[in-house]
């Protein structure tokens, strides 16, 4: 017996099948049964002959992009203020934009226009970022709910070293109201979950980082939060946690980094051989942000390092950090990045190729979510479908350079339509 | 007594004062008499109000931008063979593609392509490489003028270190259709000149040279080529000109390194400080191409040294080793590669603020074609207008902000229309 919602988009399909190789099935047929896909075909074999086949013709389908790091808040400041490094970036821009959200009026009128740009991207997983306030908090994850990308989306905790407006009394108070938060949001969304979100060790006090530690303990949820992301951060942490030997040990001694704690670290540009180990060996996931990284003059994560010790690793656009939404600008970033890394700071780090890229926009990121960033059989049903035919060329391209060009001028095509988990949004 | 073609655009208006500082004048008003810009008023004057008025209302009205270098046959492979480093994409990617120049019929449907693209892009003057072929590069030129854009538009001579199907037979071979082609294009457009266009000093003999040097002498027009982009090529070009101590002398001991010889140099990424004291010397302007420099592995140009010892510099979009023709791209990558190359070479080295990187597209390159890139009076008139109401925000935004915004975001506002010379294309 079919389900009502099982269908097959044909298209040039494309996933990764590692980091270095990417299928590609010409006139090929992705099949969807109860929201996870049941592998890509050159015939359609005969089992699937009832469902009703969407043909995308000459178009190319691939897995939905996830971005592993954004903040929803910031996506009305991009592009402001970006002379500045972070910490002097944070003080100007972040927290006057962010004390905006205790007023939920505002965060209606501010979370729709990140929340229609979200639903028109390629992205169809995302972890994203509100502030400390949980009304404005669950207006976002409504209304990203209603777009239809399925996303992780946090309150944020910050007790201390912020402005008063912006700075929640102490450790009890906020962990209160992560707990209200929790508890009113539970089971309250298809597509959105909640996610704990400390915002980096600067703004958390010990007492904040354990309160939230049993709160994920008891509750299970995944966490995100910042790391090693400037040097000016990092001696500051250094000074405020001097009893940890690294910047990752200052989250790990409050067991809220990977292990029975699913965790994403935004960053991680200065991560040494030692954190590195810790974040391998705890299962945590990079969100790797090139742009933002380059915009905060904060410098190149050494993400050929990260792949070489099998560490997970993602992208994440960033807002505002980053000024630019889609993951493809991020795997183009990701790659420039790595070959001025290459060639102005480590010779042994080669840069990334297309293909990897594509990996950690797609099965990279993905992972955190579970089965999800490809087409083969037992993957979570994430498709965009991609018209590239305003590229206009003179000469025949193959489907691979096609994909190439979809990735490299991605602002100059169009998205056709996306599903995300199945369901398309 | 008035010219017809003397007209007011009204809107917000931004121009480069210096380096460091953009004027804006709210509700203002630009004045174009017989082609030249006759100032930026608050109020306008009396003597201009018999004018036609076009009134933009809220929208941003910036001087036109300036792309320095970008090469017209590559425009078709933008995005493909990323993977690869200069030397080996040459051979790889550009060489294939420039031999089907031999072609008109394929030079007028790829050249129709990138002509369409700069018409419609903020780009209103710009520096352009055809191929070795006469007959292509005279459609190239006719097709800019077509679009409206004032360029300078090069026949590219090569007579070395090429394969056969695009390496001219020898020196005087290359000179004789340098010849035809100058002699053919003589006075037959209103807005593309040719400029002289040695591809680079490995594919161009002494012989060559020494001609080009003397067809340079009798016809005055001016030169544009590559210099020390990438480490490699400064090595080969070290190996081919052993009597000259640094690459930039292989130009200049053929008199074709400025002084009377107006003459761009793209890249410059390696130029040593008695490079820059030569490029200084002889006027030379740079075309910064940081998308290019970075998608080839090059490395960052020293861009703060060239400001700071007052080399003319120009944003170059670099088609086909920059993906991005929008001058916008290359005013925020410039800023971004500075910043990394802040972090990570040289902390002497300041980033370049959003104000420099303006200066750049504008008045900076501009300069390469006489008085353009200013509204100040006395500048041809190249004028944009931007509309960034597509650019939603739910807070109040400063004109400066807006300016910032469209930058950054340049990929989603519209532009309105433009003026090159005095006239709207």
């Amino acid at each position: 017996m079919m389900n009502v919602t099982d269908f097959v988009l044909k298209g040039h399909v494309f996933y990764s099948k590692s980091l270095n190789e990417i299928a590609c099935v010409a006139d090929g047929y992705v099949v969807c049964l109860e929201g996870i896909s049941a592998g890509v075909y050159a015939d359609l074999p005969d089992e699937y002959s009832e469902l009703p086949i969407y043909d995308f013709d000459d178009r190319l389908i691939i897995p939905g992009l996830v971005d592993l790091h954004t903040h929803a808040p910031q996506f009305a400041i991009r592009g402001l203020g970006t002379d500045l490094e972070l910490l002097d970036w944070l003080k100007e821009q972040v927290f006057a934009e962010e004390a905006k959200f205790a007023d939920a009026g505002y965060a209606e009128k501010a979370y729709s226009l990140f929340a229609d740009e979200l639903k028109r991207s390629a992205t169809t997983r995302a972890c994203v970022y509100g502030t400390i306030h949980v009304e404005a908090t669950e207006i976002l994850m409504q209304l990203l709910d209603d777009s239809g990308v399925c996303c992780m989306a946090g309150k944020v905790n910050t007790d201390r070293n912020a402005p008063n407006y912006l700075c929640e009394a102490d450790a009890a108070i906020s962990a209160e109201a992560t707990r209200k938060w929790l508890h009113d949001t539970a089971g309250r969304f298809r597509n959105v979950s909640p996610i704990i979100t400390p915002r980096f060790i600067p703004s958390c006090s010990d007492p904040l980082m354990d309160e939230l530690s049993k709160i994920q303990k008891k509750c299970g949820v995944a966490v995100q939060s910042h790391l090693s992301e400037n040097p000016d951060e990092i001696e500051w942490v250094r000074q405020l946690c001097p009893d940890t030997g690294n910047y990752a040990g200052a989250y790990a001694k409050h067991g809220l980094l990977g292990k029975g704690c699913p965790t994403i670290m935004a960053h991680c540009v200065y991560s040494t051989d030692e954190e590195m180990d810790i974040l391998k060996e705890n299962g945590v996931f990079v969100a790797h942000c090139p742009q933002s990284n380059t915009n905060l003059s904060s410098g190149i994560a050494p993400v050929r390092k990260f792949l070489d010790r099998g560490i997970h690793v993602g992208l994440g656009s960033d807002i505002a950090g980053g000024t630019s939404l889609p993951i493809f600008r991020a795997m183009t970033d990701a790659i420039q990045s790595s070959k001025l890394y290459w060639r102005m700071v480590d010779k042994e780090a080669s840069p990334l190729s297309t293909s990897e890229a594509f990996y950690m926009a797609t099965k990279g990121g993905g992972a955190f979510f579970g089965k999800v960033g490809s087409f083969e059989p037992g993957y979570a049903f994430d498709a965009v479908v991609l018209d590239d035919s305003s590229l206009d060329h003179p000469q025949p391209l193959s489907l691979p350079e096609r994909l190439d060009r979809a990735i490299y001028l991605h602002d100059e095509l169009q998205i056709c339509c996306k599903y995300a988990d199945g369901r398309r949004c």
